[in-house]
């Protein structure tokens, strides 16, 4: 069914190649493509097939031109969309760091598509349809390129996709002014997703930074990027990272509505939240967190707490009711935001304003209050055809995550869920990642469609490039262990690949198989730095006398090469093979290089 | 009931301090103690009561000299064991490098212990007997000071201690001939374990740095130290780490035993590897791994699997089955084994030889075969009064794991857990302490009782100083994660300390409470190194113009400063409150510094 289409890499063992349909040529699915050596056998070498991985790195652009709008046929083929001029750009769109740059003014979407001849028009369902949406395609049961391409990405029939979108139970972040976006689902039927935070932030970063980080990000696995500026050149640095972004971006449009009013979350309104929602969509984004669950009278609940409010969106809400003594304006306004949202297919991502910020205040009333009200606003949202997931804590113990994730599942009618970790515990600063791929596995096996990564300096600074990779490893860890322990179909055959390789001693397709191929192999060379130890038949624990692996082996040859199941090796040949181990003495044991 | 003794390291914000029981003034309890800021509220600064942890890391001593004998007295007070001429120490007790050493001839226990006036003779229950273990004490209801000191550093009742080692359900490590150590239990009761793996090999190392390695391992609070050595000078480097060890020291002496015979497993014999265990068990091994339970007719069963048979120790034992095609020689002489363990207390770690090296083999039949002879073993080995624990895996992705613990629990009559990891991905060498960690902290919560780090070399080299600081961090974050999701009387007062230094800006706090104070304040620096900063009510993730945690901080002010229940403050005095934010404006934001 699947065919390779080409092998930008040829010759690498570890390379990019893309897999049509065998239908639509210009559906091209990328794969990372493991080529394997050869097993030993008493009958020769034993060819062992390319393993194909999942592949969300994209591919590779010149930061200044943009990636290809590999989407753009599909969107406009659909013929339901209009295009028009979109809002224009102002100064405070680009926050208050804006006037204080370098002197080069605006740089924002419209200067930036001009220099670069890009359409300057955006794209939007006609007023008052949410026909462009894949919620609504899949519920009008048409197969879209996007469903076609997710479902090959995933190994799984493209009925399987649209039927998950179609109930909910999973979304296709796709905004039709994002058409560079390689299309990806999220949902506990499929792998378990994992998101990168990036952004600046007004104590640090610039915007080739930020772009840099996107680009490494991927590279490393992430399945979305969310953009969580907060600093200077809010409107500028978004608009650089989606035009190079082959993953979907989310950002949490409150912060830059934060920074129009110069940081004052009383000043903030209802149209200045929406004008800032068209902004973004008009932009791209491809799904935003909306903290429309953090309700006026929740807001109390968080205040027995030991860590209060946390969520940085959760607490500009809950100044906002505080001060002006009234209703969240996103709860009062949500079908005008959801009908917003639908008209670019945005996704919705119902932020957990009140997410717990210690072990202490896991699954409490504050949490599970707005959890009901993120229930209630999912099936709002899908009245209007807007594709919905759901946020999710935060810092939670181990034994708290079941009830967690079920209840989610229960109160959200099983729209997808997205959580933050957890953290399983509060007590190693610096080392988050770890306290939280350790919940992220278990949230993840229990459900959890996506994960968004914690790196290194969780709650003690912004990350840099090294945090990103470190956290974005930690939580392909998280997520592969969830995908395992839910069966999910394929999953292992990687873990087997790999441990086949390592029973082998193929050094090099252990490497090329991992996650990070260049640190194992570093680490490898710290012991055995010399050349031949990469083909050696023993490995540095145990050092080139005796090896744990060998004897194994040297059962399972004489198994196999006396023709008999293994079980009955003993009763039928041990003696036989007691001799011959002893007449081969030190065989047993094979030196470097041979 | 307990009183702090001294301070060694008065004036330090995180120091050490001892705690008696108010009875015997020669037990002296470790802890690490933190002192804590004032927190702010609107009636003045709120004092914070110190925090006390469980400290592993030993007093510290001269390497040359040793550690005092803590337990000494406690030993020969109880007036059952006898002082004999301990086995001579012979010239390939230090394994095949010993001849090609840098001259200085034999450096055993023998020559080392002359040099330092330690005394040249050995301590055993008389023969016949084995008065000298924990659990005879327990059994015969006698609760010793070993056992007063676990309990103390536990925060339970004494009595507990000897009811868990009376019925098996833990283990206190405790040779009479390692007086170094500081007592500690393992069991499923109390805090989860974790032992740190060091030791030399044929391709590295020496042996100030293993010395090094174990002090660097219980700083970073190993409780428990395995001695792997596999090189030169092996008794020697042995003897240096007893001596300088405040924890208790495993061992796998069949390591030993495979050097004397120049690595050859088919020229072991029961009576080499008797030999060997009373030359460790007189200098002091504290538990030995015993691979009796991989039986001949379990041989063939590893012969299917993907990685075969990966542990060591399963591997030797299995070429020696397959040489000579007869029973396991410790299997066949268990009951002369157990007899020498008890006679001097060193603990049985029954090796779970046939543990799986890949996800595919986890939970299968070799793996459960070798587990139902290990709970036979464990009754033969109660009979003698030997204290014994079982080894576990491996690699087991996340679902397989509560059977794992479930089956060993039942089919041992639940004798301690102690388990490697498990890796619950085999995907990501180079990340094996977080595919691990994640395994170790569910495993964990399921009732293990101790876990064996895994580094980030796994599988690829040799642990340098820094893989083992990063290993014992992830598994001080697995175990406590475990201790939290298991409802450990205590556990979460620490989480409950750090947060709510984190939501009180006490930065200085929230460093000096964390697994790794240091590592936290570098990474905090690197985004805010200015001194202001640290003091800072705000943290860099939202700058200083804005920030979750203050918002949520005025919540919890108004209520109390109101005299009201937080839950009724909306319904109260929200319109007030929203009058006296409007007016207060941008006070609300906290500048750095102020």
């Amino acid at each position: 069914m699947t065919r390779p289409i080409s092998f930008p890499e040829d010759g690498a063992q570890r390379r990019k190649i893309y897999l049509g349909d065998g239908e639509r040529p210009d559906l091209r699915v990328p794969f990372t493509e493991v080529l394997l050596g050869d097993s030993p056998s008493a009958s020769g070498p034993v060819p062992n097939p390319a393993l194909r991985l999942y592949d969300a790195s994209g591919p590779g652009s010149d930061p200044e031109k943009g990636l290809p709008p590999l989407r753009r046929q599909w969107i406009l083929g659909r013929s339901d969309v209009e295009e028009y001029e979109g809002r224009p750009v102002a100064a405070r769109d680009d926050g208050r760091g804006a006037s204080a740059r370098d002197g080069a003014g605006l740089r924002g979407s419209t200067q930036w598509r001009a220099a670069r001849s890009l359409p300057l028009r955006a794209r939007r369902s006609p007023s008052g349809k949410s026909v462009a949406t894949q919620r609504h395609y899949a519920r009008s049961r048409v197969i879209t390129e996007e469903m076609r391409f997710a479902a090959l990405r995933e190994g799984v029939d493209p009925e399987v996709v649209r039927e998950e979108l179609a109930a909910g139970r999973a979304i296709l972040p796709a905004n039709i002014n994002h058409p560079e976006s390689e299309p990806m689902i999220i949902g506990k039927r499929f792998l378990v997703k994992v998101n990168a935070n990036i952004g600046n932030s007004s104590v640090s970063s610039s915007i080739a930074e930020e772009v840099d980080k996107l680009t490494w990000a991927t590279r490393w696995g992430a399945d979305t990027v969310m953009d969580l500026s907060t600093g200077p050149d809010i409107h500028t640095t978004r608009e650089w990272i989606i035009r190079n972004s082959p993953v979907p971006i989310g950002t949490v449009p409150i912060y830059q509505a934060l920074e129009k009013v110069n940081g004052s979350p009383e000043e903030l309104s209802w149209e200045l939240y929406r004008d800032t929602l068209i902004e973004q969509a008009e932009q791209g984004v491809d799904y935003v967190t909306v903290h429309a669950g953090v309700l006026l009278r929740y807001v109390p609940l968080a205040a027995g707490r030991l860590t209060g409010i946390v969520s940085r969106g959760g607490s500009i809400m809950a100044a906002w009711c505080l001060a002006h003594h009234r209703e969240n304006f996103l709860y009062e306004n949500f079908d005008e935001l959801c009908a917003i949202a639908a008209a670019y297919d945005v996704a919705l991502s119902l932020g957990d304003g009140l997410r717990p910020g210690s072990v202490a205040d896991a699954n409490d009333e504050a949490q599970f209050s707005e959890l009901r009200t993120l229930g209630e606003l999912t099936e709002v949202a899908w009245r209007h055809d807007a594709q919905v997931m759901i946020e999710g804590p935060g810092h939670v113990p181990l034994h708290k995550i079941p009830e967690n994730v079920a209840l989610q599942q229960q109160l959200c009618h099983e729209a997808p869920f997205y959580t933050l970790g957890p953290l399983t515990i509060d007590v190693a600063p610096g080392y988050d990642h770890i306290t939280s791929a350790i919940g992220a596995a278990v949230i993840g096996m229990h459900g959890t469609a996506m994960l968004c990564y914690v790196t290194p300096k969780e709650h003690l600074g912004l990350p840099g490039r090294e945090d990103v990779k470190q956290g974005m490893i930690a939580y392909k860890i998280a997520a592969h262990a969830a995908d395992l322990a839910k069966g999910h179909p394929g999953a292992q055959d990687w873990d087997d690949a790999l441990s086949k390789a390592r029973f082998e001693f193929r050094w090099g397709d252990q490497f090329n198989l991992g996650i990070d191929p260049e640190t194992a192999q570093a680490f490898h060379d710290e012991t055995l730095p010399a050349t031949p130890a990469k083909t050696a038949h023993f490995c540095s624990m145990c050092g080139p006398k005796f090896c744990a692996m060998r004897i194994s082996q040297d059962v399972k040859d004489y198994a196999s090469t006396h023709g008999m199941p293994v079980s009955v090796a003993v009763s039928q040949g041990m003696r036989e093979k007691a001799d011959e181990f002893r007449e081969k003495g030190s065989n047993l044991y094979v030196e470097p290089g041979v």
